[in-house]
């Protein structure tokens, strides 16, 4: 893309009462804008840097078996209110709103109730499970106070998996196969070092739930982690039974600052049993369906990513997930230069660069600083701000030489780098 | 996608609240589910043809220039307040709920007046223009009825683009290419003859709007058409004064029952000067920005199509949209036999298919019904209904003359092919 074409700017300064690091630089670079505290728009480079964490999600959510669905934000009160969970003293994020007729609504800060209460019309018997279907759906918490940008918002981007199966045994297996796809989404999108499955409250059905803690000093939780081991508990059921049960001790343990980023649940039955949800087993009785609930927050984790990766002078996106993979800055100002730079942007378009990125890539994606009348330190602060991980200088100097200037976003180091040994595939 | 693993299933009856074609056949198909009146879920196929429809969009909407964003559902009081839009007696479609603090907030039913505020931050000089922006947005809609299934939701998936530009010249430039990429798009669908460019009710600023009418029996509009000429003409505006104006008259119409699809509108400079959004001209002056705004509801389209692409026995997709290409059916139960069959659907995936499917496709997308403990006639029910272009049947009858027989959902002719005439890519 041209990024003459590119609506938006960069800015010098993030609105004052944006206090997050994220957002601030988010808001700076031109990925998001901020509708107000809590609430979001998703500007192109920021939609595409979702739209690639999102396939990621898919890709893994699919080779566990999942199935693609997208439910309503508009809900029932009735069915919430089977399971207790409408009262404003029991969830206190409730968006509610009523209908003409004056029928109360509410919009989904979750969605088991509904999904359950719809799985009734497919499943019957023992051989319609166990069933997997998850979602990308934009939530919506009315949360009293909303300060860590796009890590938590009042409406944001979540992507929540349900499990319906026949028992503990078939839940518990693909509980397991969910734990290794959200390590490998989260290894993916570049968080792999600093993210540890944790320990944490249970509720009512189980001793422990599983979280996905990755460590940031912008994250609102405490984990003790266990290096060796690869044992992490959240600080909130540490106890000296939960140390006897893992086989620890408290000085084996270093605690860090963390942010969720996942979550996976065991609901048992409760919830089938509550919301009527029952099949018929192969003996021919009627029983309650076991339940499953597997969450990653989609903006959240790309605002837990840009807190990760970034500097004094912007963002450092993982390859992964840049809105870009190059970004080819020209310092080129007369028409036969002009002219040379657009043929190697045409050229990156039509066949890829090998040598000039590393790892082949079906498409290289280049963003083309083809703007006029900036000085380069300007294009640079930008192009840093930004944070595309590969940077490609074209300029008169460089074209002189028949070459280009190649850095990475997160080194110092610059490589001349001939035109002809750019091998475009 | 084996249909085995599919979780939802055909049913016999819609529920019996549900009165409108599309939906019935949406839900009996397994496509959507019904959360309440006007509010429905998409499951996998439902969302596998809404992608697709998406696609075609999205594409159109990039040739003309379209950026891609996604703004916020939830909406601040005081910017449609500028604009006269937040008063329920003004407008009476809006969901509004309030935040902890006591702030009152709406849900998006349309985005003129966020978009256009945030653009602020991005336009200074007529150098930055024009913009054109896009979204694909959940809209919330306070419906007093939904008795039209997925044609009219209190919540549903809507493009909207707008276009911002220095003058009505360069304005009406860019409106005009949108009626062509729109006309495009309904061609790509399959509505391209159904659908005409239609005058209506301009509003304020202008003499007509433009809305894209399909003939549909389950619309709410009502349109005149002079089919030569290709002048259709919104009941709504219909007067001697319309009439002259168009140099037509009323005896060469012919009265027809259409959907809107589509709507395109000339906001002139009415709302930038509301929400004072202004740039500086070549002359060093402030005027207000030239606003258009474009939508297409995308649900409602998908209705429409199966409003359109149905018969007594159930939905006959375009083939551009539809959730497969090809719908397998295997009547083969002895192990030999379904190893076959396994084998054909195989290779389909891994291959594609030139000679079963005419025109070439990447990738051809396959649901193979693979399900045991059905009769012939239970499969080819649910075939019907779920409504794939193309049926290809695999029997042990097929199989012994080493055959497939292949019929087309919109026709009643069965034709034989051999095996070794499926040329496989």
């Amino acid at each position: 893309m041209r990024q003459s074409q590119l609506f938006t700017k960069t800015r010098k300064e993030a609105p004052h009462d944006e206090i997050s690091k994220n957002a601030r630089l988010l808001i700076r670079a031109g990925f998001v804008h901020k509708e107000l505290a809590g609430v979001y728009a998703y500007l192109p480079l920021g939609l595409m840097v979702i739209e690639k964490i999102k396939q990621i999600v898919r890709e893994e959510m699919n080779v566990v078996g999942g199935q693609e669905i997208a439910m309503a934000a508009i809900q029932r009160k009735e069915l919430w209110e089977m399971t207790d969970r409408w009262d404003d003293t029991n969830v206190d994020v409730w968006f509610k709103s009523t209908l003409k007729n004056g029928t109360e609504i509410g919009l989904g800060w979750s969605h088991e109730e509904p999904i359950t209460d719809m799985m009734k019309n497919f499943v019957s018997s023992y051989r319609d499970l166990p069933i997997f279907v998850y979602q990308f759906q934009t939530k919506f918490r009315n949360e009293l106070r909303a300060k860590s940008g796009i890590m938590r918002g009042r409406e944001f981007l979540m992507k929540d998996m349900y499990s319906y199966t026949i028992d503990e045994a078939q839940h518990q297996k693909f509980y397991d196969s969910t734990i290794q796809a959200y390590l490998k989404i989260f290894r993916r999108v570049g968080l792999g070092d600093d993210t540890f499955v944790t320990f944490a409250s249970g509720g009512a059905f189980t001793q422990f739930s599983h979280e996905f803690q990755t460590i940031s000093d912008a994250g609102e939780d405490s984990i003790y982690i266990h290096k060796e081991k690869n044992i992490a508990i959240n600080k909130e059921v540490m106890s000296d039974t939960v140390l006897a049960d893992l086989g620890v001790t408290i000085d084996e343990l270093v605690e860090v600052k963390t942010a969720e980023v996942g979550n996976i649940f065991n609901f048992g039955t409760i919830k089938s049993t509550q919301l009527d949800f029952k099949y018929i087993n192969e003996a021919g009785e009627k029983i309650p369906v076991f339940l499953g609930s597997y969450g990653i927050g989609i903006t959240r984790l790309m605002g837990v990513i840009v807190e990760r990766f970034s500097d004094e002078k912007g963002i450092m996106w993982p390859k992964s997930i840049a809105p870009f993979h190059v970004h080819l800055v020209s310092l080129c100002s007369d028409v036969t230069d002009i002219k040379k730079a657009d043929n190697i942007y045409q050229k990156m378009l039509d066949k890829g660069i090998e040598v000039l990125y590393d790892d082949r890539a079906d498409r290289i994606e280049v963003l083309y600083d083809d703007r006029a009348d900036l000085r380069p330190g300007e294009k640079f602060a930008d192009s840093d701000l930004i944070g595309i991980p590969k940077r490609i200088i074209v300029s008169p100097k460089t074209l002189a030489q028949d070459s280009v200037e190649v850095k990475m976003r997160n080194g110092n180091n610059i490589e001349m780098v001939t035109l002809k040994n750019i091998s475009y595939k």
